[in-house]
């Protein structure tokens, strides 16, 4: 395939040796940043003149970065299913073409979730904490008692693909439904036997409740006091979304006051999660350091897609997966 | 139905309700020894002329009770499934029926077994670690990698109840394949299109290595540094059974030398594990304080089974799950 050779900025020096060998195959001059963390300064002098940027981290993209790149910036991907911190209207108004990793995101999120959804409802960390504390009573026969996947009623809030992969792991758990809420019904939620039901109705009847949406000026803050207020003082929250879906200091009165069971977060409110939050004082609360993509087999699906993305749009084509 | 009312002596004062009102709905005078721990001279204070014994709790059941009991004991039932603290000998020599109770324990310990495979392959222990020391470092990318089950090798050593219950689980996981090893091959494998293969090929093959049978002199120290040795370097040990079906310090050898990638451990050597245990140290060893059966709804159908061995056994018909 003819092609002229074009410039790729890309922001981390991590990204997986596939995607690099594939850019490279395809004519890419790779241009790579070496901080880590990603360092604004660094990327600010590397991107004046490059054809395309690939996006590998979590740091606002925006106007700043366009600017810095020149008018002959022809396309962005991140390599990030949630785009949160992109500055979308200043993409469209350039007419810069964008995009992201979605869908292949969803598996390592899916195993993930179902662990959160298993250690917070099953008590890992105050089990754990117990023994550390020399407090180990299982010969109370009633301690740590948890709950149950069987049976229980598994609600989602957001029904894309990670939720989607979390359905289809459940087929074969004997639950006794799956719900979800999003705007408008899923054609495909018959493939999972799920059932499309109100904000409210999520709330009342989850025992699990999964939260794999995007973030948005309309789900920010969504899971407040007056939806802890609706859920079962016996369900298990989820979060594998973002922080910003959950009012934490309103999450961290539910889990003191028995208002929910427990709750199992692999994103907060501000990442990195300062060591001194309180969600880190509660037995009813399993925390992770935003881990969901942590796999070598979906962090390169993610890096080649990414790539892929670039490639297509240099040649003129459609984004595999445009963010807008 | 008629019936003579009998006496049962209860090791435990928190077995669930609906199995000591279904032991006096048959015609039981329920004795319950109120220690807890179970204190073993109240036991034997009270044991004297009863008909049956209840015993809820994993102290050693052996002559001395038996022989304080008396000779008019008709039946015995543990509230487990797994009776390694029980002088099986002694009560063969007695002819006195003795009941447990597995199958039901298989769900609750089902999920917590894919809890650990999860949390063990996915760093959950080490992930709040590096939270609570300050040292979150997701932006590196390639940090806290895990394995996914996705195209793994799921391993069970043994294949009764609670593996063939994980297995279930897992049929819509797009798992690589499942295999087993037991001394022979179970005929309903093909349920679960899982294989029997030999111990070596276990080892050798598992991507998630499952423990899940009984302890016995055939399967103590079964898992230890020879073991270990034949296992993949990215491999995830899982141990839902007992302590003594691992070798634990060629386990802490095989955890800190990179011979195997992870572990979960819902039992140990000894427990209560004391806080001092040097596997409490390693980032890589998920540990809980054998919780495997601790929900509401599994722990009452394990009570309920118990109750009602006693009272097949009182109404002279078999145990519904004899354990000899």
């Amino acid at each position: 395939m003819s092609r002229r050779a074009f410039k790729v900025l890309v922001s981390h020096p991590n990204v997986p040796p596939p995607a690099l060998e594939l850019l490279r195959s395809r004519g890419a001059e790779t241009i790579i940043c070496q901080s880590v963390p990603p360092c604004r300064e660094e990327i600010l002098q590397k991107v004046p003149g490059v054809d395309a940027i690939y996006w590998a981290h979590y740091q606002a993209l925006n106007a700043g970065i366009l600017d810095a790149a020149g008018s002959q910036l022809r396309c962005v991907s991140t390599m990030s299913s949630g785009i949160d911190f992109v500055d979308i209207p200043e993409f469209k108004k350039r007419q810069i073409p964008l995009g992201h990793t979605p869908g292949v995101v969803k598996n390592s999120v899916a195993d993930l979730a179902i662990g959160l959804m298993i250690s917070a409802g099953r008590h890992f960390h105050a089990g754990r904490t117990e023994i550390e504390r020399s407090q180990w009573k299982t010969e109370q026969i009633n301690w740590m008692m948890g709950q149950e996947i069987r049976d229980s009623v598994i609600g989602f809030f957001g029904f894309g693909g990670i939720s989607q992969a979390i359905a289809q792991r459940l087929q074969s758990w004997n639950v006794a439904k799956i719900i979800y809420h999003t705007r408008t019904r899923k054609e495909n939620d018959v493939d999972y036997k799920a059932q499309h039901v109100s904000f409210e109705q999520l709330l009342q009847e989850s025992d699990f409740l999964v939260v794999a949406a995007p973030l948005t000026n309309e789900t920010r803050d969504k899971f407040n006091g007056k939806a802890f207020e609706l859920m079962k003082k016996s369900s298990v929250f989820v979060n594998v979304a973002r922080g910003g879906l959950v009012n934490q200091p309103d999450l961290y009165d539910a889990l003191t006051t028995g208002k929910i069971f427990a709750a199992g977060l692999d994103v907060t409110t501000p990442e990195p999660l300062p060591a001194d939050n309180p969600l880190l004082t509660l037995p009813n609360c399993v925390i992770l350091p935003h881990m969901g993509t942590q796999t070598w087999k979906t962090t390169t699906e993610m890096s080649l897609l990414a790539a892929n993305n670039i490639i297509n749009a240099m040649d003129g084509k459609p984004m595999v997966r445009p963010a807008y």
